[in-house]
C-alpha cells in the first residue's frame, strides 16, 4: 500500500492504534503535542538520543527493516544502559523516502515494538515526516536512576580495574560478510540482467556474527549482575564506536592514563575465523570495529575478585597514571599507544 | 573548513564548548552517554520531538542557516508552550551532506543557541553524523509543568469558546514569495550562466511575512497573559498545520463540533495584500497555510469577557454539539464543513 493513500495522520494512526504504555510513569503517550511522563520517586530523569540515516548506519539491500527498527531502539537503550539507568520512554521520528510502502513502514515500527517489548519502555511520541531520499530514524528516549546510582564516564581512577562485557569485532566483522556477499549480490545482478533477484546469501555457520550486526542486545544484564555482586562501577560507557575510541573518552574524561592487555580482549571463535578469511588483524577489529554495544567499566582494585566473578565480562587491563600514557601491551610484549581510529601492529 | 578536517567528536566539541546551561535542572549536558535532569519540584516532565528534513521542510536556497537553527528549536518550543509547559532542556541531531562546511554548522548552531537562550532552555545532548545527501535536523526538548495547569487537546466543551493568538496565513504567504524569487532567481542563473549569482531578491514591504516563515517564535507571552487573566484554557494546541487542521483536532479528541467565523480569522495586512497579489483566496490561506506557530486554544463561555481583553487573541467562534459538525460561517452566511486540507470556498 502506498503512504499516500493513508497520509501522515493516517499513517500515525496505524503504526500506533497498538501502542499499550506499561511504565506507570507515562501519563499521556502519542497523540498530543507533547508526552507527559511522571517523576519516578527519588529518581532523576535520563535523556539520549540517536539519529540513524539509510546509507551511513544502514544498508537496506541486507538489512530487514523488523532487525533495524529493533537495532534503532537498542542503540538508545544501550546508551542509558551505560549510565546504570532504566529505559522508561522513547519517542520515535521516521522520515520516509517515496520508495517506502506501508508494509515496510510496519516492518520497521514491529522491530522497534518488539524491543520495547523486551526492555519494557513505551512509545510515547514521535514525528513522521516525508524524506526527498532514504530513510531517517531518529529515537529519543528517557529512562531514570537514583542520582547517587549514576555511572559517568569521568570517574576512573588510578589502579581501577578495566572491564568488558561479551566480546567485541563480532558486530564489524559480520557487517564485512554482509558488505562482501552484497558485492557479489550486484555482481550477479548486473551479469544476469535481473532487478528482482532476491538477496539470499548463504550464512550458515555465520550467524553469530551476523546477529551481532543486525540484532544487537543492550546489557541490561551485567547491571543485574554488578548490582547482585555489589559492585559499583567508578567509569562506564557503551561500546558503540569501538574499545580504543571509548577508552580514550574514559580516560580523557578521568584525566587518567590505561594498559590493557590484547591477549584479556574477549574475542569470539567466529570472530577469528571471519577476521582470517579477511586477512584483517583480529585484534584491530575488537579495538576499532564499533557497534559491539557491549558494556566498557571500571571497577575499585577492592573488586577485583568480584570483578573476575562476573559472568560473561573480561578484566583486561587497568587504570594508569595520566603520564603513563593509553597503552595497549601485545602478545609478545610490544606496547602502542592506543588510537581512536586504525590502530594497526604491523 | 572541511567538516572531515575536525572530524565528528572535533565538530562536536567545536559547536558545544561555548554552551553554557542554565537550568538548574540540568545535572550534567553534553559529554556522556547521557543527559541527566533533575525533578522540579511538584512538576512532571513533557518531551515532544521534531524532525526536519532538507527539501522537505526547508530549502536552503532561501533559508539561512542561522535562521534554520532557530526557527528548528522554536517549533519544539511551541509544542511546549501549546501544554502549559516551561521548557528546560533539548538535544540536537544532525545530519550533514558532504556539502557542508564547518562554517555552515556553525551558523545552523548559532541560531539554536540563539533560541535557546531567548527562551532559557539548555541544549544538553544530541548526536552528530553524516548524511549521503542533505541536512536532517532532529530536536528533541524537554520541559515542565505541573500536572494540574497541563492543558490537552482533548478537553473542549460544548459553549466554549474559541481563540486564537496573533494572525494567520503569514508564515504561508512568506514561503509563497519565497518559492516564487527562488523560481525567477534559477531562471536567471539558467539564463545567465553564472552558477555562483546571489540569491538577493527585493523583499522590501514584504518583511512581515517573511520573517514569520523564516524566523517564528512561539507564543510564551500568551501563556503569561492567560496567567494573570486568571483564563485556564478548557483545551490547546499550537497551529503547525494549519487552523482547520488542528480544529478538526480538538473537536475529535474533544468528541464536540464546532462553528467559526470567516470575519473573525485574523490576518495581517500584508497576508491579505500578497494572497491577492497571488491570486489565492486569503481564507484558505489562513485555514490551511500552517506553519504559524500561533496558539489555537478554548475557554469557558464563562470567561468571554476575559477572553475578549487579551491582547493579541482573538474569539473566533465556539464549540458546537459533535452533531452538529465542524463548520465554518462565511461573510455572506454560506455554511462549509471544515476540511483538513485544501478547503476551497469556490
Amino acid at each position: 500500500m502506498e503512504i499516500s493513500q493513508l497520509g501522515e495522520f493516517g499513517l500515525i494512526r496505524r503504526l500506533t492504534k497498538d501502542i499499550e504504555c506499561r511504565q506507570s510513569s507515562t501519563l499521556k503517550g502519542v497523540g498530543d503535542d507533547c508526552a507527559v511522563i511522571a517523576p519516578t520517586d527519588g529518581e532523576v530523569t535520563l535523556v539520549t538520543t540517536d539519529l540513524l540515516m539509510e546509507g551511513v548506519h544502514f544498508d537496506l539491500i541486507y538489512t530487514p527493516l523488523k532487525h533495524l527498527g529493533y537495532k534503532a531502539v537498542v542503540v538508545n537503550l544501550s546508551d542509558l544502559y551505560a549510565m546504570n539507568a532504566t529505559p522508561r520512554q522513547l519517542t520515535v521520528s521516521l522520515a520516509i523516502g517515496k520508495r517506502f510502502q506501508v508494509e515496510d513502514i510496519d516492518a520497521l515500527y514491529e522491530g522497534m515494538r518488539l524491543a520495547c517489548e523486551k526492555y519494557g519502555v513505551d512509545i510515547v511520541g514521535g514525528d513522521t515526516t516525508a524524506s526527498m531520499t532514504g530513510l531517517a530514524i531518529s529515537i529519543t528516549a528517557v529512562g531514570t536512576a537514583r542520582r547517587e546510582d549514576i555511572v559517568y564516564r569521568g570517574g576512573a581512577k588510578e589502579t581501577d580495574l578495566i572491564c568488558v562485557s561479551g566480546n567485541l569485532g563480532a558486530a564489524y566483522m559480520g557487517l564485512q560478510l554482509l558488505e562482501r556477499e552484497k558485492a557479489v549480490y550486484l555482481q550477479q545482478m548486473k551479469e544476469s540482467g535481473n532487478n528482482d533477484m532476491p538477496f539470499e546469501p548463504d550464512f550458515a555457520g555465520r550467524e553469530y556474527l551476523l546477529e551481532r550486526q543486525l540484532k544487537p542486545e543492550p546489557r541490561k544484564d551485567i547491571l543485574e549482575q554488578l548490582r547482585q555482586a555489589g559492585i559499583r562501577p567508578t567509569s562506564m560507557m557503551d561500546i558503540s564506536d569501538g574499545l580504543s575510541s571509548e577508552l580514550l573518552h574514559i580516560c580523557h574524561e578521568g584525566q587518567c592514563g590505561c594498559r590493557i592487555y590484547e591477549e584479556r580482549i574477549p574475542l569470539d571463535y567466529q570472530t577469528a575465523v571471519a577476521a582470517e578469511e579477511f586477512n584483517m588483524n583480529v585484534t584491530t577489529c575488537a579495538l576499532n570495529g564499533g557497534e559491539d554495544y557491549e558494556l566498557l567499566f571500571t571497577v575499585p582494585l577492592s573488586d577485583r575478585e568480584k570483578a573476575e566473578a562476573l559472568e560473561d565480562v573480561k578484566v583486561i587491563g587497568y587504570i594508569a597514571k595520566k603520564d603513563q600514557g593509553k597503552i595497549l601491551v601485545t602478545r609478545d610484549g610490544a606496547e602502542f599507544d592506543l588510537k581512536a581510529q586504525g590502530w594497526n601492529p604491523m
